[in-house]
């Protein structure tokens, strides 16, 4: 991993599957490659890239594709907390040999009133076995799905115990008062927002940058306000990347992101879900593109494929 | 897997650990044994299992090597549900050619709020990709940890799309009125209780058994139980396992469990726990262990070893 913190904003990749539900390579690939052309960092197998659906044979598969295909593995913060020990030492193991800038890690989410001395435990573990300097361990707070949440506490233990590694933390609760505390308890922490509604917010504070579901359609205006915060742009471009998001969070996210994908990239494949998520309605599916054209939405420089040409 | 449905008392059997947290294949095969021998299926991989803090690869060695081990496969019911429709495959697929008896299907469970259709997809979507007559999928009802619920009416939608195939369930859920609710809906469908303090309960209902933490360490009352279900004995019975079952509930469950192994086999490395799980503190071991020597519990035939000689 490169010793550079990573900085601004990623995109938790959504992930094409092929009609048979294997999750596409070579649809990623262009993906990523559209989204880096837009300035935002890679967090593939985040939450709204379906990845606690994909094995984690399917996950470096597609890990491994992506730096073949010549992607700055820099940019790139892949999901590597698993619920089993065994598969985040692995997945972060092989991140780490691909150069990955970093790795973002749930902690094991299956168990429920887990103690922090059992998540310390297996952050722990993750490192040692891990054993590379270069390793920079983001933590993944999402507690409305995860259901098990990273302390002030256990962040303050895991410093403690490895000051460089453990880079940083997305706080996706949706509370800015636990982004703010984060933010005031650990100066220098890489405290990246969940969402772009509170980027300046988490700018101001010393944050560095969000990570958000909605970067997978509305790169480049996220960008352009984290690039910008410090300017007198700021609040106006706020509002604005606001707009969209407001408007897109009224559907179910994934499949709507995925649903946008599809209609911009003219690719119907990309609206695929895998199991247990499923695609918007009909109903849904137009009431979401009709507001999109309304608030005269576009996704330039995606590529674009003949309606119909791809599955 | 055999025609002839699972029935009974079965054990989500706990998992050892080597001091490098690796899974212990040679004491599981050991315990499982000593399980059958008090007439008490193999329910490994249940939530008391520690299966979700396991990964794919390590639940295929376990269980291939307990069916390697002479252990009858018709008394196993694995949990191969997994987050990833790719892993459940994986697994169901692997039970079935391996004989066992069924195989103990959670929801995925990373994803909150998803629906019925999205889950129905799922299973049917393992059911068809295993494409085998002989599989019995057990549904798993456990809300508490879960937090995605199998209700009645995904029951019935699969009933109706695999009859035979989609064979019973197991009602974690602590609620009684819902496991009779299961009872009377569904006649004939293989309900087993998620604990044994409704065991007579479930009996009398219609049901078919119970899977339950604490046959880890009680298997033979709990079995006496279920084969003098019908006998004048049975209430005296019931509030003698209830006894042991509600003071060992007082502790947290998965330690609790193997902390009394642990004991009673002499065996000290059986209290060690995967993160994020940790074991009790020595002052709950030694609350646990003094209140079961004054309950005069026993478990008897448990294999021993010289203290200290195991790992």
């Amino acid at each position: 991993m490169t010793t550079e913190p990573m900085r601004g904003v990623l995109s938790p990749v959504i992930t094409p599957f092929k009609a048979d539900y294997s999750p596409d390579a070579e649809r990623l690939i262009a993906q990523c490659r559209w989204l880096l052309s837009q300035n935002v960092g890679l967090a593939v197998f985040g939450t709204n890239s379906e990845a606690n659906s994909l094995s984690a044979d399917e996950k470096l598969m597609l890990l491994e594709a992506l730096v073949e295909a010549g992607l700055d593995p820099a940019r790139m913060m892949p999901g590597t907390g698993c619920c089993a020990l065994s598969d985040s030492v692995r997945l972060t193991k092989r991140a780490v040999e691909l150069g990955c800038g970093g790795a973002l890690m749930l902690p094991p989410f299956y168990y429920k009133g887990v103690s922090d001395e059992g998540l310390f435990r297996n952050f722990a573990e993750i490192i040692e076995r891990v054993g590379d300097d270069r390793l920079r361990v983001y933590l993944y707070h999402i507690p409305p799905v995860s259901q098990v949440p990273i302390t002030l506490d256990l962040i303050d233990r895991l410093l403690k115990a490895y000051p460089g590694i453990v880079a940083g933390v997305k706080d996706s609760s949706g509370d800015w008062s636990n982004t703010k505390a984060m933010l005031d308890a650990f100066p220098g922490f890489g405290v990246f927002a969940g969402n772009e509604l509170i980027l300046l917010d988490n700018m101001r504070g010393g944050g560095v940058g969000c990570i958000s579901a909605t970067a997978n359609v509305n790169p480049g205006p996220i960008h352009e306000l984290y690039a910008n915060w410090e300017t007198p742009e700021a609040e106006r471009m706020q509002e604005e990347v606001n707009a969209i998001r407001k408007f897109v969070q009224q559907f179910p996210m994934i499949p709507a992101l995925k649903q946008i994908v599809a209609h911009y990239s003219g690719d119907a494949g990309w609206a695929r879900l895998r199991p247990p998520l499923v695609e918007l309605t009909g109903a849904q599916a137009t009431d979401l593109l009709d507001g999109l054209a309304e608030r005269k939405f576009a996704m330039p420089g995606l590529p674009t494929v003949q309606k119909g040409a791809a599955d």
